[in-house]
C-alpha cells in the first residue's frame, strides 16, 4: 500500500492520538486518518479540527478500512482493546499493522499471548517519550513527538515490514526511534518515570496527612514545586500504570527504599563524609544527565 | 541609631549575603555595609561591584563597628562564626544585633546555648525562604528576597527592638516576614525541603548505581530532570543542612518511608481502589499547593 493511499486509525483520541494524527497529517505519511473511540464527542471534535478526517463507532469497521491501527488508550484500557482487535484480524490475509503507545509493554505483550496464542506478526508495540499535563483532542499537538524518543520492542515472531511501516510512521512525527527488549523498557520506565511518580504522590500525600499540613504547604516553594509536579498527573493513567508495570516498579521501590535506608543511616549517624560522597556522587550523575538532555533538546525546537 | 547611620556587617559573602547587602542598599535601611569572610577575592570583589563598601579580615573589627551583624554562611559554619562572635559581644553595653540565614535553626539555638549559656537579647534567629542555583558574590541579586518568605525565630529572651530591627531590615529587602517557633521551622523545612532534598539524591544515586544506569539516563525526560533538579544542588551545603537537623529530618525521612510502604502495598495487591484514593488525594493537595503558589508569585515581579 503506498503512502498516498494509506489509512490510519487512531483508537481513542485524546492528546496523544490526536498529536499523533496531527503529527502526521502534514507528512505525507498516509492520506485518510478515522477516529475510534467510546466519546462521540471527542471524535466529532476531531473532525471538526481537521485531525481526522472522519469516526466511527464500529471497531470492526475501523479496523477493516486500516492500514495502521494505532490503539492510543492508556494502559489497562489498550489491553482491553488488543482484546476486541487482535479477533477481528485473526486468519485476516490483509490485516492492518497494530501498533499502540502505552506506558507499559509486558502487560500489553501478555494479553496478546493470551488473546492470540503467539505474538501475532504484525503487533508491534510502541511507546512514545513525549507527553503534556494538558490532555484531550483539544490540546493535541503535531509538534508532541518531534525530537523525542519513540522506543519500540518488536519480537522476534513480528514481520520485519510491519516494524518498519510503525518505524516509519514515528519518523515521520519527527521523533527518534530506538528500539528495545519488552522487559528492558519496562525496567527503564520503571526507574525513569513510574517510580519518580509513586515518590512524588507518595511525598505529597504524606505532607498533605501530616498535622502540620498548612504549614508545610504554606512554607513550601518553587523546589517543592518542581520535585512534585508529577503528583499533579492524572490518578486513572498512574493507577493503571502502577498495576500494568507492578513488577518493575515494585524492584525499582525496593532498591529506593534501600538506598533511602542508606542515606538515613549516614544522616543518624551524622557521617558527614558519607553524606558528602552521596550527594556528590547523586549531583555529578544529574549534571550529566541534564547537560545530555539539554544538548538533545538543542537539536530540536521542542523542550522534551 | 538611625538608618541613615546604620552599619550593617555581612558574614560570609555570598549569593545570600551579597543579594541581602544589594537589596538593602536601595532600601534607605543603612548608611554602610562591609564585609567579613575567609575568601578575601570574594570580599574584593564585593567592593568592585558596589555592594559592599569595605571589609576586614579582622572579625573583632568588624562586630565592634557594626550595628546589625548578619551571619550569611551555610548552616554548619553560622554555628562557627556564632562561637566566635558571641564571645565578642559578651557584657558589651552597645553589641550589635546579630541574625543568620542558615536553614536550619535548632542547631544554631542549641550553638549559642551552650556558647553563652542562655540566649542572648541581641540574637535573632532568621531564614530567608529564597536561593538560587547559583552561587557567589558574583551572582547576588537586590532581587532575591522580594516577594518571598523569611521565618524568624524570636524567643522569649530576645529584645523586642532586636527582633525589630531583624524585621525591618527583612521588610527593606520586598520580604514578608513570619515568626515562627524554633522546632516547628526545623520540621517544616524538613518536610518541604529537606526531605525533599534527599529523596532526589537517593533517586539519582540510586539510578547511577544501577546496572543499566547509561539507559535509564538515556531515556529519562522533562519530568525526571524537574523531579532530580533539586539532586544538582551543593553537596556541602546540604552535607551540613542533614547533619544539622538530624532529629526533624529523619521524622521526615520515616513518615515519607511508611507511606512509600503503604503505596508499595496497594501496588503489590494492585489494589486500584487504594492506588486511585492516594493519587486522586495527593494530586488535590498538589493541585492547590501550586495554585496558592502562583497566586502568591503574581503579587510580586519574581518566581518563588
Amino acid at each position: 500500500m503506498p503512502a498516498s493511499q494509506r489509512t490510519v486509525a487512531i483508537i481513542g483520541l485524546g492528546l496523544m492520538g490526536g498529536s499523533l494524527a496531527a503529527a502526521l497529517r502534514g507528512s505525507g505519511f498516509a492520506r485518510r486518518f478515522i477516529g475510534f473511540g467510546h466519546r462521540e464527542a471527542s471524535l466529532r471534535r476531531g473532525v471538526e479540527l481537521g485531525i481526522i478526517d472522519d469516526f466511527s463507532l464500529d471497531l470492526a469497521q475501523v479496523v477493516e478500512q486500516s492500514d495502521i491501527v494505532v490503539i492510543c488508550t492508556p494502559t489497562l484500557v489498550a489491553s482491553q482493546m488488543l482484546e476486541q482487535i487482535l479477533p477481528l484480524i485473526e486468519g485476516c490475509a490483509d490485516a492492518p499493522v497494530i501498533t499502540d503507545v502505552a506506558s507499559v509493554k509486558g502487560s500489553i505483550h501478555a494479553t496478546a499471548l493470551r488473546v492470540a496464542g503467539e505474538m501475532p506478526p504484525g503487533l508491534v508495540l510502541g511507546h512514545p517519550i513525549a507527553g503534556s499535563e494538558r490532555s484531550g483532542v483539544e490540546a493535541a499537538d503535531a509538534q508532541l513527538f518531534l525530537n523525542h524518543r519513540v522506543i519500540l520492542t518488536p519480537v522476534d515472531g513480528n514481520d520485519p515490514q510491519a516494524v518498519e511501516l510503525v518505524r516509519a510512521m514515528w519518523l515521520a512525527t519527527g521523533a527518534e526511534v530506538v528500539d528495545m527488549d519488552v522487559d528492558e523498557h519496562d525496567a527503564v520506565l520503571a526507574a525513569t518515570s513510574h517510580l519518580p511518580h509513586v515518590l512524588a504522590y507518595a511525598l505529597v500525600d504524606a505532607l498533605a496527612q501530616s498535622e502540620a499540613s498548612a504549614d508545610i504547604f504554606r512554607f513550601a516553594a518553587g523546589g517543592f514545586r518542581d520535585f512534585t509536579r508529577i503528583a499533579s498527573s492524572d490518578p486513572v493513567m498512574w493507577r493503571d500504570i502502577a498495576i500494568a508495570n507492578k513488577t518493575a516498579l515494585l524492584r525499582s521501590v525496593d532498591d529506593f527504599a534501600q538506598h533511602l535506608q542508606g542515606l538515613r543511616t549516614a544522616i543518624e549517624a551524622q557521617d558527614g563524609d558519607a553524606l558528602h560522597a552521596i550527594f556528590t556522587r547523586a549531583k555529578a550523575a544529574r549534571d550529566t544527565f541534564a547537560e545530555q538532555l539539554a544538548e538533545r533538546n538543542k537539536q530540536g525546537d521542542q523542550p522534551i
